[in-house]
């Protein structure tokens, strides 16, 4: 029967996460995590039994972690007045995502690449984007944009993959980079970038 | 010394790519392609001498594939007809990566992860963003499409990550799809697609 204490539970799993970033799929064990959150030989398996329990948990903790992201930069940036809504929403969350979030999107890569071979994983990884597509559709409606339902899958895709390609990119990525890419993504999957209305 | 029967040695990098998409890169091993090549115990370390050497053979390997399909659906393709060249071109090559070189661009993501832990593999990948910027640069001229030059970069970013992405999606990838992507690709890049002049 899983323990459930939650500190311990998170502190495994922020383990879990870190070392996915650094190491890899495979720099994942029981032991490796452990010995990376401080806690003594035999307490994961108190949490989790097998190596894919360990990786779904990870996958569950990038996902709540996602989330938590994109709220906090809706929280802390007001876009209702600026010409290019989207853009500037897009831009700051590839900004957070080439600096503070960058160790948990190499984890969340390592974690689709692996899901291909651990079905418990990718349905554990699928909440990724119902969640991500959920929130931005909210996100849109409370800006009061008017993206077509038809066009957010594409946003998706093409927000996504740039992702891939900057947070694999060596070295940093200046904010003209990440501003001049939203540009494109919105452009890309709309045409032009809805402006909010008047408030 | 490395022995050079470049028959044994295309066998076993090609083994090599084949064993990364199926089994991640820990699943490369001298054994392990041997094995898949079909090749006696013993025969890799003839070509390479560590792992790390591997998975560089394995990466040069994936970049000279990569040209050789670029210049494939080059041949193959006759767009300059088209009111939308690039798009056809792009949507045509998404195509070829979710369906014949599927194989090629996860064992590519996998070598991608794998290089942020191993310089000796980042710098054999990154002959893969120069020679597609090359390929891509002077397909543009033989098209007689007027891309600017800075334009390149992002569009090489967009088409990567939307590479990721789709590659990684669940199931098959519907034509409609990959056109569709290709358009908001070249519309996020360049703005619209530079008609070819008429021949």
């Amino acid at each position: 029967m899983p323990r459930t204490n939650p500190g311990r539970r998170a502190a495994l799993a922020d383990a879990a996460v870190a070392l996915l970033a650094t190491d890899g799929v495979h720099g994942l064990t029981h032991r490796t995590v452990e010995r990376a959150a401080g806690l003594p030989a035999g307490t994961a398996a108190n949490y989790v039994r097998s190596r894919e329990e360990l990786l779904v948990a990870a996958a569950e903790r990038v996902v709540d972690q996602h989330l938590a992201a994109m709220r906090r930069i809706d929280r802390t940036l007001d876009v209702s007045g600026s010409p290019e809504p989207l853009t500037e929403l897009l831009a700051a969350s590839l900004e957070d995502a080439v600096t503070t979030s960058r160790e948990r999107y190499l984890a969340i890569f390592e974690l689709q690449l692996e899901a291909r071979r651990r079905p418990a994983l990718a349905t554990a990884l699928a909440r990724l984007g119902s969640v991500a597509t959920a929130f931005t559709a909210d996100e849109h409606a409370t800006l009061g944009l008017d993206v077509p339902p038809d066009a957010i899958p594409l946003l998706v895709t093409l927000y996504g993959g740039a992702l891939f390609s900057l947070v694999n990119a060596p070295g940093d990525v200046d904010r003209e980079t990440t501003r001049r890419l939203a540009r494109a993504i919105v452009r890309g999957a709309l045409g032009a970038d809805p402006s909010a209305p008047p408030t």
